[in-house]
């Protein structure tokens, strides 16, 4: 199989402006032309653009907004985690070798469809996904007795974090106690235990390793990919793993020839706090099955390995764009460009996208 | 590069009935897992469903349907050519070595979203795909002085042949003066120039070399791909050329190192009667220009070569569905299975799928 590295990214501000999504998709392809050398049109073999977005044939939208005319083009939708699903795909048709440079585009503006999953009924009519995300919580805290510090020690983190993103959705830290006493939205979830959706676009540069070297000199190479849905509806038994994640990183790690104790950052999915709790361990991250020491761990000693640009519940969630900005931050680490925001020396990162209650989930690995 | 077959298929039949998306992919997935020896779930490593439909999580809902749990999961869109996108998609994966098999299930509902393109305003209130076509004709008889007859031998040929497709929309043979005499749509169009959107889904599997046997003894090669889109909006010059098809066709040929004279049966995308005249010059098959001879000679001699099971006219155009129906068509003609749609001895086949006024194109060379 043929490498494939990232070599170039973009991203517009994540926002919760009512933005048109071709707008968005144009402002990160923007970017990734404004700072990739090299970079001409002509030279793209495919535009893949990741979105739940209802509108058509957005990929030739952009293709002609931006003065590209590719071979491969079309739209990739896996709810939230179409953006890591068509970077993958982008990875194969390189890997395969009917291409060599391919642009995914990832947006989703506020109020896009996507969040509720019409189809599944198991829920009747608590089909947001805050219910899920609330069962999710119950069972954590009744198996591994979670309280809700912890939980907000999760949201207190990645806020903070956040600051140091220029794209976030939110520039605000908040105290532990603001977290814990802020608006409640069901008997476990306090509005900041959740993700934002809004408006926003990344962009990343997939290229083969022959051609890699003519746009970057830190290509950040994907190493491993691990795949998983196992439904479509939340209809499981035990709400206190999520099961696609461990099969996915699972495949990945294999694949990477690699383990967690080698990662040296990951972006996480914390759609809720309580995901981030559950993907520490599931991950293999955390060696206590609550996940809850390791983020207090991380927390306390200002340790950014996990969501350092913030996470779903800091930088936002606007969802066809999440799991190509988890991509494109991954990339900025391991190319020691990510600022503020930089885990020193970092080698060897892991991006960790789920879609509906974990349903599906992705795992890459990125490797310098 | 691994080699990718076809190695099974399924399909519903086309109709102009409101049948839900979900319900349509069911069926022909249904038809595949009924017709092809060895295959259970377990063996599946994707679903990748093609569509218009603003449904989201159609493959994970499609393997929650079937019981399969995919690694590889997601939604391809790209109007009219979604369906052979999305097969090229799982060429790339198995290729890659990602996937050793792959469902592509392609479907939409009648009066689902992607005939129009909002997006492009070129002409202005004129958005419905009847206008491209009726620019399309008006140009083509303008320079090739192609007359109503010619244009209604196309459809005549296409709705006859659509008589031996048990899952075609129409199933009724109509003369060429009933043709030229059908209801006028614009001043260039009549009725029965027209393809028909329609209810409707194919599923075909594709499987890695080292697998396919266990599938078919009969596995149909994909050796060519072809893949153009120039632009979204219907704004160029030349009205009386498929660009992009005859990009993508020049690409296919040369990667199956064959060309139009050595191909015995296509599938071609005649969305309205002077798109099948334009593509037989523009793919090769046709020496004079209009393709008008070529078109009534294949008449004359009810020789099926092009469009056997009926075309995009005669078949039916479930947007997601059609260009997975032509691939299946091919595969079985290239099986000796088309009954009494058979070319006799075809050994190569071609489809050519296009989007919006072929602003995209996308060939596709198969072999047994």
């Amino acid at each position: 199989m043929r490498k494939v590295g990232v070599v170039g990214s973009g991203s517009s501000n994540f926002t919760k402006e009512e933005i048109p999504v071709e707008t968005l998709l144009l402002e990160s392809t923007k970017q990734v032309f404004d700072t990739t050398r090299n970079l001409s049109q002509n030279l793209i073999d495919g535009v893949i653009v990741s979105t739940n977005d209802n509108s058509k044939y957005l990929s030739a939208i952009l293709s002609e907004l931006t003065g590209i005319k590719p071979k491969i083009a079309h739209t990739v939708e896996h709810l939230c985690s179409s953006g890591s699903n068509a970077v993958i795909s982008a990875y194969s048709y390189i890997a395969s070798g009917l291409a060599d440079v391919i642009l995914v585009s990832g947006a989703d503006k506020i109020n896009n469809p996507g969040q509720v999953l019409e189809w599944d009924k198991t829920r009747g009519e608590f089909n947001h996904p805050i219910f899920w995300g609330s069962m999710l919580t119950k069972s954590h805290k009744r198996k591994f007795n979670t309280n809700d510090e912890e939980l907000a020690i999760v949201s207190a983190k990645n806020h903070k974090q956040a600051i140091d993103n220029p794209n976030a959705y939110s520039h605000k830290s908040h105290t532990i106690s603001e977290i814990m006493n802020s608006k409640s939205i069901t008997d476990d979830l306090r509005i900041l235990d959740c993700s934002y959706p809004c408006s926003g676009s990344t962009s990343v540069l997939l290229a083969s390793e022959n051609m890699a070297s003519k746009f970057s000199d830190q290509p950040v190479w994907i190493s491993g990919i691990g795949q998983k849905t196992n439904s479509a509806s939340f209809a499981k038994n035990d709400l206190t793993e999520l099961t696609t994640s461990v099969i996915a990183s699972r495949d990945a790690y294999k694949m990477a020839k690699t383990s967690a104790s080698n990662i040296d950052v990951a972006e996480i999915h914390d759609a809720f706090t309580v995901c981030e709790l559950m993907a520490v361990k599931d991950l293999g991250f955390s060696e206590s099955v609550s996940g809850a020491d390791y983020v207090r761990n991380l927390f306390n000693t200002e340790n950014r390995k996990i969501n350092p640009r913030g996470g779903l519940i800091g930088a936002g969630h606007p969802l066809g764009a999440t799991g190509v900005a988890q991509i494109m931050e991954i990339t900025l680490q391991l190319q020691n460009k990510a600022k503020k925001r930089q885990i020193d020396g970092a080698k060897k990162g892991l991006i960790h996208n789920m879609s509906a209650a974990a349903t599906s989930s992705t795992v890459l690995i990125l490797e310098s």
